[in-house]
């Protein structure tokens, strides 16, 4: 997250600290940020600018943010769901205590009805209906290619980058990650020899654990180049032979499969395109066959905060449950069940997070630290999220209709959480 | 379901046997069956005319149906998804082997890409939108007000008319009733003392049920007089005190509640008013509450087959899970749970027909016999629709937004299904 991508793009780069002096403290400064805090629902916390007083004052509230100069606080202004995470990140904001509570306070202030919304940009727009293959694989590199040694330091042992399942709240995360991956397949009713399409495998644990537990044969999509490589050398220093790593793109998948599943690919996909999944789905499902989706999603249709938008998942969106229809209906899939696992994803970051911060020095070492307080904001913003109820975590069970083979009750998917457990 | 009724609504009024005589089966007759075999998408069925020969011959089918005169015959290829019901119940269409068997081989063909369409009729879709309350209390009570007496020949003791739920295939419909019952409060999480509002409670055993279970206080609304008669002796002869029975429209609900619960009521509702049911739900319901509601839905938007919709459920409708979405996403609700009961419901219906049969006897005496074909072409009819999965069985969870209380897992929605189990 380097400062030139931080504000190089719109017309808020006249607020640079070279334009812009900071100097004294106005009046008209003041009621800018009483202004900005207004727009934000009233957010019960404390804030001051650049002299350190404080313009607002939030008796007992533990939050105080300090904007550090005119230029920070112009960019505010102009547009706060994206510079506020710029600015954390170069250091011209900061937040005093603790971050998750001061970003839950201002996420329940924004969905206040007074509160501004969150809208999408008309070439983010026009983005979202252009998603060429060559854009997603641009997407995807941005993001996941940071290297492996980097998310190594933070995610378990299966490198999982997606919500993991917690039977019990205080399972550690390579326990939880890997009840995740069970319950997915006990949602799936997997068998020995079934043949399975993964779109989106990540590093590829999911599909080593099919193959390595269950004996599937799994074909497992991605079209970033740095994970496959990962993915692949783990298969194979583990020996695991049922599983074939593909670099490829969702929409050119063939063959048939007994069991399809996606696990946090579909962020990435984009609600123009849910139709065109559902149908390579429908092409490459049995008759028997059963499907899983797993995604963030959000009780009402609105884009990504902007700064996660721009600088972390460029071109993201989190579907609703209406809008991921898109991919059932069409093909006349039957839903059979669907969990929302909100909770678990924020344990999930607090633990990535925990990680994160033992990690912290030698991070900024590979970036920057710039890069260090934007990857903090990342995933304090993203536990807010969940906490609060802004993300919500889907996982959807379908299959074709009058499949009457499917297991009578839920009974199957129950993982125990104690260790004495089957995982 | 008297002649006059059956017939007297439409255009093919005209096609009566007074009428239309029947005579000899003539070529343009067979080739009319022949056609609407092919408008229904080929099913693997036999057919035959008055004359008892096989004008469409599948061998290696059990499926027969026989057409008894011409003035059926015509009704037929005038809108066959109303009049097979009414001419079945009539007598004038006889189906040799299983009906439900053979319902389902004519609901999967009709399933097929090339078959008609069920089509909402633009007074239909007027009377869709103008759903008064009066209009609404008519259809009900032209449903549920055929007397307690005729439902309490084959529904379980507690008069439940909605989806059982079997731990294990084999309950009994007494057990399974009780199962479902048991099942919506843990899923609602229910507690002593909470309050309970019941939108739409049939004969009111699931809100008798909450008040001795779990000592919880329940108001209970429903617009069916001789429904709520029978709920208030029953609650009366039983000593409970914990509910109290309201002859009142949902749309008049008030009052606060840590629980909402709808079972079976949205099918009458109409997708035109879920936003204000929905309303309703958000005027009522506590910042920690949770509601569940139960509906038959299906997979893909259409109207009720003309029949049910005319005949024995007017002014019904059943949703899909995006439609349902206008209940929650206005309100900002957060839908935890989606869990599809489709299977539960054949099972519970297969109970139902058993019954009925066992008491046709009966209710051909309280009725007639074209009544009782009626009935029993409907029980069919719907065991049929939901083992195709042409219905599903929703049961959807919702709380309100942030709402971290509840429960971290599934493990305490469960049910043992022997008779060792807690229900």
């Amino acid at each position: 997250m380097n400062d030139s991508r931080a504000c190089g793009v719109c017309p808020s780069s006249l607020f640079t600290a070279g334009a812009v002096s900071s100097g004294r403290v106005t009046e008209m400064d003041r009621w800018l940020l009483r202004a900005l805090l207004k727009k934000a629902g009233m957010p019960e916390i404390s804030a001051a600018l650049w002299d350190g007083r404080d313009t607002v004052a939030s008796h007992g509230s533990p939050h105080r943010m300090v904007v550090r100069n005119r230029a920070a606080l112009l960019r505010l202004v102009f547009d706060p769901l994206l510079y506020f995470g710029d600015d954390y990140s170069a250091g011209n904001i900061e937040i005093e205590g603790n971050l998750v509570a001061f970003l839950e306070t201002i996420y329940r202030a924004l969905s206040s009805p007074g509160a501004m919304k969150r809208r999408a940009m008309p070439y983010d727009r026009l983005w979202q209906q252009i998603n060429p293959l060559a854009r997603s694989r641009d997407n995807i590199q941005h993001h996941y290619d940071l290297g492996n040694e980097f998310y190594r330091l933070w995610l378990d042992r299966e490198m999982l980058y997606t919500c993991a399942y917690f039977p019990a709240p205080d399972l550690s995360i390579e326990r939880a990650q890997e009840a995740k991956m069970e319950l997915v397949c006990r949602k799936l009713g997997l068998k020995g020899g079934e043949q399975v399409i993964e779109a989106g495998c990540g590093w590829g644990g999911l599909a080593r654990y099919m193959a390595r537990k269950y004996g599937a044969k799994v074909r497992a999509f991605n079209i970033s180049a740095e994970q496959l490589a990962y993915a692949r050398q783990r298969a194979h220093e583990e020996g695991i032979d049922g599983v074939e790593y593909l670099e490829d793109d969702y929409r050119n998948i063939k063959g048939e499969c007994d069991a399809f599943v996606s696990v946090g690919m579909l962020e990435h996909v984009g609600p123009e395109n849910y139709a065109g999944l559902g149908q390579v789905i429908d092409r490459t499902l049995t008759e028997r066959g059963v499907g899983l989706v797993h995604t963030i999603g959000q009780d009402i249709p609105q884009p990504l905060c902007g700064w996660l938008q721009k600088r972390i998942f460029p071109g993201s969106y989190t579907p609703t449950i209406r809008e991921m229809m898109d991919l059932f209906e069409p093909c006349h899939f039957s839903v059979l069940d669907v969990e929302n696992l909100r909770l678990h994803y924020a344990r999930t970051l607090e633990h990535w997070l925990r990680r994160f911060e033992q990690h912290a020095g030698q991070v900024s070492q590979m970036f920057d630290d710039n890069f260090v307080r934007a990857w903090r904001l990342y995933l304090c913003g993203s536990i807010a999220n969940f906490t609060t109820g802004s993300l919500q975590l889907y996982q959807v069970l379908f299959s074709r209709r009058g499949n009457n083979g499917l297991p009578w009750t839920r009974h199957h998917q129950m993982i125990a959480g104690d260790d004495h457990g089957t995982v």
